[in-house]
């Protein structure tokens, strides 16, 4: 594809998402990423030093030697992914959008707000005709394009390709790794050996952005979808890949073969529009019924597949099964990366 | 209490739960443990060189020198423990129950037979009625009683305050403890930063055998409870304490204080006949959003108490709510003493 | 013993070694905690409002309805257990001797000092002796007592049965737990899965406090002994207990029953003058070869001894051997109570 | 390089090891993957269905559909790599060596024996000279060749560049991942939130393998070296990577910025040969004070070099570091691998 090879920018960028972006945007067929932002103790040190790396694959030598900015859009090019905390994106986010900016965000401030998409492309590609209202109503040049919450986004894959068939209402449990709370993260003595099953803010998320998600656009608005939600949270002593245990009700109960066809088959504009970080497969199928594991299968097409398995009838709902997901690849900075991908491919970086 | 000490044993005494039987009775006030037995490998040896030990509380001096036993009837005595694997426990149960012994059993194999309690002595003591069946069906000159399985008896216990209010459903996902796989159980190389959303024959065993529990008593006959159970079940990298997220749907949505009342409330015939290994109270309810932990509350009451916590709205069905419960104590030997402490407390151990 | 009973207090109450002393100081036979004192953010409320309790034992009721005072002598009393961290520790442990104060003091600050004892009361409680000169050097009407770094403690333990026979050189590599770097200490993701084979200063902390603590008294001075120590630490996935791997060096070969013999008979002055900390043997010598381990052994004599394993020839120096001790009890909080109470016993505190 | 492909077979093939070899031999440019043996158990199946795969990285499909075959001569290719347990290993790598084969084990059983060459082509490349000698003494008409135990690769590479200092003596104390020890291999139950301070026969075989493999050859036979090795041996809760805590003593005090040159340098056949499993550098030298860390630093070239850091002053004996090596691929499979493509080259395999 004759794509026009874009500058790009990180906010957050010595953070965990910060660092995954670094890494998803090595070698990246479109974006070329020239400028790095971090908070004020890092500010104009070169970024080997300013960022403590916990990636397990090697920091690319021509971003270690990049000075770290300031987080102000001076002269950060035009498209810049966001992987700032919650606490301060919502100030700087917007500041780099009424400059002109087509902000890619990670953080949870504006997925809620009705003039800004909360993307899945895979799901609701449609929802990006909600940025025109950005202008209208903020006065914004530029434009603010929201991932949802890590357990979000892999949840509502998992979901997508049994829609069609109707769903009522879903239960879903999640054990949700430690990488997903960023670093420090949580205390080494809280999680020995343990589990905690609360996180902040989680239920509450995956509960409503769920419902924005699967929301139908009308004269760019998102009407929330009616499908019940209801999580429960809980962080177990791994590293990366979130497990989700899923119950689903529908209105009339399917075939299982068929929802199993569904996964199996399920693709969206990421794939017909070949975007890079596309995997051709949005969703893995196993029929191996102690897997997926995190060790073994968190990092299938490079992190941006969720595998499913055990469809089976449940005694509460309709059917259940279990889901896994990479969080801050498919959860977080290649969901982000995909984003840009769609709108970059369909002219929406202006 | 004046109530007569008596001589017990124990099969499969070499086991987790048979180590956890052994830690149990030491210095209990009605019971003597006098024998041990366990599989050929061990016969005739001293039980210290037989085991090896895998608890932190030290092997009882009086225990240490005991010969293990053939798993035969024999010299045993009247009451016996039963901590065997279910690849034996149907075979070797039997002969004991027909020679005249009452067996205690924590095994699987005759939890859901007809003529054999499947027993929590909060919930369902007046199932011990169904005993008598079992000499004139078997000609046992014995009996059998069991326990549930370990996530059964911490859902059941925590669902049994509920259950006047009329349970409809209930959608519940484990979070279990390796100790529940016995010994050696899971390979470590599985465990070391992962979790297994797998446990073979776990679900089923949850969904029927909680139905049994909950079940009417009429003739002599256990008629199921007509709750339905949706069970996912999961392993984590955790020693000791089972987590379970549960959902419950109600025929009328309850008020949510009532429940809290009724859970901080809770008691039963355990409690009401002072047996030595009941805890005050069965379930401790806690107002700190992330707890309980394996890790802090699992020890809570001996291990005999299961904590609760986090009762609210569910979107899906009514309530859900967060349990912790100790899966080799209250889930295994603690609750198989408990069995036969109402047992003895009862006069049925003849 | 009738010893009279004294009023204490905590100063950096609400770490992970202030609740240690708070969990030690229950039910206490001679000091009565009446006082507690943590950092501004605390101050002024309730304890269990104030602390993150992290420890699975409850705690003491009495204890959680104290007011949390400022980190200043007003109305503290006479004796002071100090669990400050190193950061703060030195101006304010100062300001309370300089009031008359009797410190015990867990924090690094004055280990080194040439007035301060470095004590392990089994080990150099004649280096008590350098007290008077805080008096005259300082002008202090109080005085600094300090136990060592928590595997300093844990190897001059091991180290002091067999000094009599001529120790030259020690070798130790310490595999230390999670809870010695306090709370938050290390993120959760440095450490699931892993191991961090370095701790900032630790290394030198045990070489440079073990040579003054086997260091011979002359004129109220200690001068350090010339046991030459090489440290090696790391960090892994437990939660309590240091593992240590020792080999020692000896001017002459030693034999080897000597040396085991010399860990089962090895006492001290805590145990001559019973105080009731003292476990009845500082050192536990087992013959099992895959003990001690931190999950099976750590809490043995609630948690005051260290348990030794395996002393065997060292085909480099002359034996090696492997030890294990809790690092938040004999390496901290139990350390000081120990120093506290033999001082008390030997009438120290006025 | 126009050397001949030639067809190689696996012994043992289903364990972590086996598992280890068919990844490694997957596109190798040398070798052709056609014959895989396993137990009795799994003789004429599927390999996919004769496995548990405990890789992350996918299973060969090629691979997956061959049949496993019996542990015999039979049909199988002339060179053969033996992932066998030491139990089985005796009888069937002598089998294999009689009948011709060139076996290159990974097993213990050989390793020591006078005429076979036990090799870590960078250091004694040299000892293959033994391997006439297996012809005329035992009348094989193939041959054995053996690679070290995991922990005593990873050791001799770390300590090769100093050999020409003069080492006199060596202190180490390993922290080793629980893939060492296979499958299943440790019980999860003894690992959770624990380690384990010994490794039945493991500081034996590290003692007296790196003295055979430091051994120079006079006449065809090793004369063992005369270092002193003494090992400590630990296993810790961490999947793949040992790291080794070293401390080394020279005939004279060498200067510490030539070591750490000669870490930085150090070369042997397998570079200048070009084997397709060396890597560029067998030795990482890296200066980040907290690292190497298993997590991050363990694939580091493919598994292949062994990352060394912290060289340092020893109080005891003359400098002490840090070594991380990959334990199933440069400490077993990767070993395995470069010892034959060095016979390959060198054109041993006949």
């Amino acid at each position: 594809m004759s794509l026009k090879r874009i500058d790009v920018g990180i906010l957050g960028a010595t953070g965990i998402v910060g660092q995954e972006f670094i890494s998803q945007l090595d070698s990246h067929p479109w974006f070329n990423l020239v400028w790095l932002a971090a908070s004020q103790r890092s500010e104009g040190i070169c970024y080997k030093d300013a960022a403590k790396w916990h990636l397990s694959t090697p920091q690319p030598p021509a971003v270690s030697d990049l000075i770290v900015n300031a987080s102000v859009p001076d002269r950060a090019p035009k498209l810049i992914f966001s992987g700032l905390d919650a606490s301060v994106a919502g100030k700087i986010e917007a500041e780099f959008a009424n400059a002109g900016h087509t902000v890619i965000s990670n953080a949870r401030n504006y997925r809620m707000e009705s003039d800004v998409p909360l993307l899945v492309p895979e799901i609701n590609p449609e929802h990006l005709e909600l940025l025109p209202r950005q202008a209208t109503e903020r006065g914004w040049s530029g434009q603010i394009v929201t991932n949802p919450n890590c357990s979000t986004i892999i949840l509502t894959l998992a979901l997508a390709p049994l829609q069609p068939f109707g769903i009522k209402s879903v239960n879903v449990t999640t054990l949700q790794a430690v990488s997903g709370a960023g670093y420090p993260g949580l205390s080494s003595f809280d999680m020995v050996g343990n589990v905690i099953p609360f996180i902040s803010g989680e239920e509450e998320k995956i509960e409503t952005e769920a419902q924005k998600i699967f929301g139908s656009l009308k004269e760019r608005k998102v009407e929330s979808s009616p499908i019940l939600v209801s999580a429960h949270t809980t962080r177990v002593g791994v590293l990366h890949g979130h497990i989700l245990m899923i119950s689903v009700g529908f209105q009339t109960t399917p075939n299982q073969n068929e929802l199993i066809e569904a996964f199996k088959t399920f693709t969206g504009q990421p794939q017909t529009k070949r975007l890079p970080s596309a995997p051709t497969h949005p969703i893995v199928y196993t029929d191996m019924p102690d897997r997926p594991q995190p060790r073994l299968d968190v990092d299938i097409n490079n992190g941006m597949s969720v595998t499913v398995s055990r469809l089976r009838p449940c005694s509460v709902l309709d059917y259940k099964f279990v889901v896994l997901g990479h969080n801050t690849i498919r959860g977080a900075a290649g969901a982000a990366l995909l984003n840009a991908e769609l709108m970059h491919v369909d002219g929406l970086i202006v």
